[in-house]
Order: C-alpha cells, then sequence, then structure tokens
C-alpha cells in the first residue's frame, strides 16, 4: 500500500491527499509532526526518508518520492484514471500554470520556515508577519483569479468540469488564506471554484480538520 | 515563429532559454526590462501578454504561456525530440522533483519583489537582505545536493548523461548563487554539474550575459 508522510495542517500534504482521493488510491498516513519538539521533519528519522526535510513525502513500494507536484505528476502517470491533467498540451501547461502561481508564487514564501525566519533572526513582530502573510496571499491569489475569470477554459473547476492539479492547489491555499484571515473578496472565481470542490468527498476527506493526526 | 517574453538577469527566463536551445527551437527573443521605470513587466502592455506581470511568457502561435516549469513541460510535450525528461514515471518524478526543489524552496524567495518587500515595508538593510538571500540559496542547494550526491541515476547531469528539466533550473540558480556571493563550498556535486552543462552550447547561448539585452 502507498505510504504518505504528512502533517494535517501542510498544505503540500493536503495537496497530495486530494490527488490521492481523486484517484480513489488507498494508502497509510504517517504522520509527521512539523511543530512539537522543533519538527519531526528535521529529525533524523524522517531524513532517512527525505534527506530535505520536507513534508509530504510518498512511498510506493520501493520508491520514496518528494516535492508534492512532482508526486502528483508521478500518480497521474503511474495511475492514470481518472486523470489530474487534460489530453491536450495547451490544456495541460494551463492547468500546471495555475498549480505553480501557487505553488511557486504564493505558497513558499509564507512556509513555517520563512515566517521563522521573519520573526527569528530577523526579530519582526507577529503584527509584521501577519502582514508579510497576508500580503502574498492576496497578490498571489489576485494573479490566480486573473488567469481563471472570465477564462473560457474555467468551468465548475479551475479548468473545465473535472478536477485537475491546479484545484489541488488551489483549494489548501484557500484554506490558509481563510485561517489567518486574508481578504477573499477580489477573488470570487477561486472562492466560488473553492466551494465546488469541497462539495466533493475527494477533497473533503482530505481536509486538514479529517486527518488522524488533527488537533 | 515562437517568441519569448524574457530578462536577460531574469532566473525562470533562463531556465526556458536552455530548454528552448536544448530542443533547437528558434525563437524571437522579446525584452521586457524588470528594473526600468518601476518595471516594464507590470505596465499594461506586458499584462496584456501575461496579466500576473511575471517573465517568462512564451507566445507559440495563438497560444501564450507563462510560469517557466510549465512552458517546459508544454515545450517537452509539443516538441518532443530531445526529451527533458526520462521515459520512466519514477525518473521522471526524480528529475521534477530536483527542479522544484530549486523553482518552488530556493527561487520563490529571493525573488526581486520578495526583496523589495523586505527593504521597503519592512525597512530592512541591504546587509540583512542579502543575509536572507544567502540563507535560502544554501540551505536550498544543499537538498539539492543531498538528492544529487551519491545517487546512483546520478550522472554527468542531474539524471543521467542528458540534460533535463532539472539542469535547466540548477544552471540559472548557480549563476544566481555566484552573482550574490554564496557559499557553493558545500555542494561539490551541484557545483560539478554546473560546470558540465555549462560546457554545452545550448547552455553557454542561455546565459545572461550572452543575451541581445544584457548590460
Amino acid at each position: 500500500m502507498l505510504k504518505l508522510y504528512t502533517y494535517f495542517r501542510s498544505s503540500a500534504a493536503y495537496r497530495v491527499r486530494i490527488a490521492l482521493n481523486l484517484k480513489n488510491l488507498a494508502y497509510e498516513a504517517i504522520p509527521v509532526h512539523l511543530v512539537k519538539d522543533g519538527g519531526e521533519h528535521l529529525k533524523e528519522d524522517y531524513r532517512r526518508v527525505n534527506p530535505a526535510g520536507a513534508i509530504p513525502a510518498l512511498a510506493d513500494r520501493d520508491l520514496t518520492l518528494s516535492q508534492s507536484l512532482a508526486i502528483m505528476e508521478y500518480l497521474d502517470e503511474a495511475y492514470p484514471y481518472p486523470p489530474l491533467l487534460p489530453p491536450d498540451p495547451a490544456a495541460r501547461a494551463r492547468v500546471r500554470a495555475i498549480a505553480l502561481d501557487i505553488a511557486c508564487e504564493i505558497h513558499p514564501i509564507n512556509n513555517l520556515r520563512v515566517l521563522k525566519y521573519l520573526t527569528g533572526q530577523l526579530g519582526l513582530s507577529e503584527e509584521q508577519k501577519m502582514a508579510w502573510y497576508r500580503h502574498w496571499v492576496e497578490l498571489g491569489l489576485a494573479a490566480v483569479e486573473a488567469r481563471l475569470a472570465g477564462h473560457s477554459a474555467t468551468g465548475r473547476f479551475c479548468h473545465g468540469e473535472h478536477p485537475t492539479l491546479a484545484d489541488c492547489c488551489l483549494v489548501p491555499q484557500v484554506f490558509n488564506a481563510r485561517r489567518f484571515a486574508c481578504r477573499l473578496d477580489h477573488v470570487p472565481t477561486v472562492v466560488r471554484i473553492d466551494a465546488e470542490c469541497r462539495t466533493l468527498p475527494a477533497f473533503a476527506a482530505a481536509a486538514p480538520e479529517n486527518q488522524p493526526d488533527a488537533e
């Protein structure tokens, strides 16, 4: 059985949980606590799974994969049905670009380790940290909205009538935005698609509050 | 002919230039200056090409693509030879993970707009900004090194004997690391592969100093 090294609140793990559920792939969840004891992901035990010490990692038999987007692309290649990417190269590029708008332009800047650097090494206040967080989320989601709103390929989901990699990234990012009280009134298409996705069992089962390690 | 909206020093544009050259695809370079007049990429003219205002964008007939990794995946699907990804799903996942170690974990945190926020909104010193920059590059490249060093799939290049997406991301990141005097003595495999890549004309022709808009 597939094994997912996960943390209930990790946005990157949340993406992969959605992808696994959309593909009806059963998996064993192995929780790795990102906060307790300075972070279990940085301890030697987990470094043996993923030397970079990042969550998630997916073990498929003798193979261990990391980087959430690479894991989802792998799942789409190794377990093709239902697909997480459309068949046409131009459409695939659009889906990947939306996913990367989130995974490259928003999430890394607001990662736990970056926030820790702001308040630790740089001695910034909690208020400055939260302003930073909201700045990048609100700006980044505006770019996603510009890509989605009024585009003929946008459908019930980010691309057409079936969930794709883009939706797997969108929902965890909106979850984080709500958790930290970011503005969302400027991104109505993002909000509409997020709500649409969360009606599906694959998304609901992947939500942080429904994980075995939820607090 | 393909058109690439590019800036000589943009690391993401540099990746795509390498990929285009590796595939022997001729393209017209349309320079977009990221610094002059507060950034041409943020003006209305360029927003019509890419609403997110990010460099690079690639126009292929009536299609305009953005996000460097999505562009490179598109090129690999639309113009398959020579491939930028190996055929096997596990190997593809490894190549993509290395590319994402750079494109998600290092580059976004040190993007121009992030550095501007540090010295602008947060009022940090030039010295604090550079310490930030080096911290994330040195830490991030250490994670890449851990993935490459001693791994049986690492060859002349990041994965085997042919350049892949991973090398397209590695070389621009090492270029940036050198430009800002980051430590590299802890990442000998990264340094060795970077040197190997730069002996190839496809990489050399894509280098910032060889662009029409180089300063």
